[in-house]
């Protein structure tokens, strides 16, 4: 922690500010410039607020050094970890791992249909929204337990790990009896309470990033799941919200790298939200795994023109036959593979 | 609801978008144009997703007509909702509402000073934080149940409504007991569990606008309380995430009259996150006076100096009382008043 | 400045990076923190970039602790910049200047029209554009010559000070001819060219924040003015881009009083551009006036809706004296005038 | 063009919203829903601004159904536009060209090391900054005509074309001379009078996206240039500014697909600017070509640690040739190439 001290600060107002900080067991590092004097705070000031600092009379701005996560950082773990699916299946190694599916769960049929579709061409994982939040009281939200139990079907018949969505504290059981991931979505990833209790179960959890939320609060975010006692959090890019129209959100494709830079933990990308146009899915697919994604989210519907929500963004199983062959050619050629 | 059709539809798909509009007993209007065709949907569409349309093969845009709200509307309620707190305060009326106090309970003391210095200085609602969303796991995260019986003590002595946050839905019941008004904080904006349970309540619940939130969206929310039973909405603009790096947020002053002609619910505005900064607090409250706030929710703390959380934004008493005084003579040349 | 080391830099790397310093002619001050040392450098480092730090081998950070605008800056000069413009009209003073005219002057009956009408309503200053910055190149670009003529005429026949803007080097000359301020828009603030020679001018310049500037950078292009020796600069907030969709740009209200406090020049508003929407244009100017601005810019037409720019946005001279009637009683409701 | 007309329109204001249409020889097409009518405007409404018909009283909504751009469109021209920029390198076929070079021109020894190493390593144009956009007055400006000597000479001496940015009109002339593309950059992506001039020659020009751009604007600044009779448009994706703090900009990877689905024009892509990090130049630059890019720019500088601007985004040459060999790579996995 840095203070820097307005220009015309009073000796008293220094002196208390020395005082503060002795008090605290920290040891100030007073450096005077032409202009200003700064004091470096050594000791471990993390858990103190910058705001804290900022109310004393005579700063003028306060500057933090040390990233504020612990946890999830790379400077505490160094290598990638790596997180056991079940069925064989793990996220963060050298193999990308394509998650496919419908956005919403709809009927035995078409998750029976997508679940064959996308695992004959390669994906490793069903998504499928049972609960599924949605911006109008108005709109389908998802068939709840009912969805719960086709996926628990199709996970069965089909034989594909599953991760689903819950928006609420009683909903994290449910999902957990029948999920292998329990996906926390983009609106929720400040739903401290929600992370809290994900944190204290063993279920791995997939942190999307929120519409406007830095990668420090998304790394903060997951920090609230690993201090609570659970190491298997998995990240998610899926858009971040900006001013352009002609796409719904704007994936931010930087953050696949940065993330993995100063985290240990695995990052997937979800194309499928973080474009909203079907034709954008798959160079944004290519891109990402170029770009180093540990894994893909895709939506894939058996029918796109009757999708209950978000058919303009889902691929129909030819659509996404094409995204696998590609997206396996772009694998190999950054040292990854597709199996 | 109007389908912009692509510039080489073929005719058999031309067919086959009439049909659908008209299986769902809705009507098409079409327009020949010289580069596209169009086609107006006449009836209710509001329910049908603009997703389902853009799947039809041929059509290349989906444009609503209708806003997708319709409780929260202006249209559906043309005169103010007033909505009564409790001890004869009322927010949507002509007086403007004055909401003050920490950003957190922090002791007996502490609570009680802020809310006989506020009171004494025009205050007409004491806030106050028992739980708080912090971005962090390791900060303060507030007394919590603690918290609230310190609320209930001031209310009581002080004689002041109350207003505080509640994170989840099993925090809604306890913060009830004690609160006048729940606050729904901005990260909790699109947690619509925890809307749906508060639409089920009678208490007055005060939705913040989230950082990344349309007004469309704020809107959406707040349907989702009026639309589950409960009428008592107050919607809050707290700022805005953008790219500036002086303010902590970008207050957006145009939503005040904004949402205020697209709906019949109160505005409330709060300067001290919209801005972040102390010094900022006193001329964008009187802006937002000027602008046609109903109320104003702002930070005050005994002693700044010592706050757990968000001292930087905390006013003194003595400042809130220097707010007080300038906030009622730009209330009344606006016609409004604080009383 | 201050660097901040990485965890494991060599001795060599340190001892290269202290070198670097002392060649500079500045003094490094060293605290050893526990995770990290950090070195603070004494001395004007200014003009050294940021980035030129940042490359030495062993450096994770550095951090700018001066402001980097200087003549601009409320350090440099402590009383407010009052800008005579002529006419007896000074923006910066007690008195908020009120700007206002049709965004495009289009007809001698029109300007004339316009300004007779904003002059007898209280206006001070006549707007109008000639050169008009359109996005399209299909769209009305302005009358150029013809329109500098024109606001030649109003300005004698109404006498009224004028601001009209220049969109290229070429340009600024004949504008000065004419104009008694130069308006430099938001797409122009940073074209340093045009910054540059409007700084070896000596009519004021307005100098308008860009879309996506921060109040950093438009305190910046105001330096490259004053820099060149034109001290009369006067700043104008006309909205930033954000998500929203209701408004056009979103007014940076906020941006008033900081800009307020971080410099010495006057600030104005500009409701209409930084809304967008005729019906938010009065209360965005209230609010602009209670936050502190020294001057409001507003658009008004004779017949907004035969408008050949901007129309939606124009207000009726009628609505333009309903405006002028409310912000004065603003303005007297913050120890300000308007006469 | 689609009017959407208010709720409680009058009869009067119908009827003149119908006469004023077929003033203009335009076709009006009527549908009257269950809450609101709408007209369709048939006929080419393109050069009518949406404000013009906003103002119509008894209008609530104008909604534009045609895209504004015209000769940048996919539909004005199907195939994909090829520049030829001279010595046999042509951007926008198969082969996506990398340019890359030093941020500014800084010596002789510095630009001819930088274009021979590039050279060496596969680059097929050199670029490097003569003229430089700088936010402070106070930083290094570039070495301008005498950068541009140093150009000519590098390409004399090297043989690789030349790319560098003209500010000004004044300087678009001297850099025609030596340049084989002109740059416009991002802060001056809508000096419009600069892309009216940069239209009138032949030359290519690389038009950067501005930083707060949309695509649509992108390629109205495009349309300026094309209109003005010069068809040698290359489009440069740069990174738009978000809240994120890690990375400078955040480069928009789905704008790469959605201009080249939307124009004819190439589309080059810049990580160097994009992310503002070293460390990410590689990932975001494979990222680009899987994504469809028809070619990159990259920083490179022979001793970045001594560069005067922008030192900490740009690569070393051996950090260049990795980037080379990865990026081939990727280039052949989605069916292009780099030779």
């Amino acid at each position: 922690m840095i203070l820097v001290l307005r220009k015309n600060i009073s000796e008293k107002e220094f002196d208390a500010i020395i005082k503060r900080i002795e008090e605290l067991k920290l040891k100030p590092h007073i450096s005077r410039g032409e202009e200003r004097t700064i004091v470096g705070i050594v000791g471990d000031s993390r858990t103190k607020e910058l705001e804290h600092w900022e109310e004393l009379p005579g700063v003028e701005e306060v500057i933090r050094i040390l990233k504020p996560f612990k946890l999830a950082s790379r400077e505490f773990k160094k290598e990638n970890s790596v997180i056991e699916i079940g069925n064989g299946v793990r996220i963060g190694g050298n193999e990308v791992i394509v998650i496919a599916g419908p956005c919403s769960v709809e009927s035995e049929e078409q998750i029976l249909t997508a679940a064959r579709e996308v695992k004959k061409r390669g994906a490793k994982i069903l998504r499928g929204g049972a609960f599924k939040p949605r911006t109008s009281p108005y709109s389908f939200q998802g068939l709840k337990e009912k969805g719960l139990e086709l996926l628990k079907l199709a996970k069965k018949e089909i034989g594909l790990p599953v991760i689903t969505e819950a928006l609420s504290i009683a909903q994290l059981e449910k999902v957990a009896e029948v999920a292998d991931i329990i996906q926390i979505g983009a609106r929720n990833m400040q739903n401290f309470a929600l992370l809290e209790t994900a944190g204290k179960m063993k279920k791995p959890v997939m942190l999307k990033r929120g519409m406007m939320a830095t990668m420090e609060e998304l790394l903060m975010s997951a920090e609230y799941v690993l201090s609570n006692g659970n190491p298997n959090v998995i990240l998610c890019e899926r858009g971040i919200r900006t001013f352009e129209k002609y796409t719904r959100n704007t994936l931010d494709i930087s953050a696949i790298p940065m993330l993995k830079s100063l985290s240990h933990l695995p990052v997937v990308s979800d194309p499928s939200h973080g474009t909203g146009k079907r034709n954008l899915v798959i160079p944004v697919s290519l891109a990402s795994v170029a770009a180093g994604a540990d894994g893909l989210m895709v939506e894939v519907h058996p029918e796109p023109e009757k999708a209950l929500s978000d058919g303009a963004q889902s691929l129909t199983p030819e659509m996404f036959g094409d995204l696998m062959e590609r997206v396996r050619k772009v694998a190999k050629a950054v040292g990854r593979e597709i199996t």
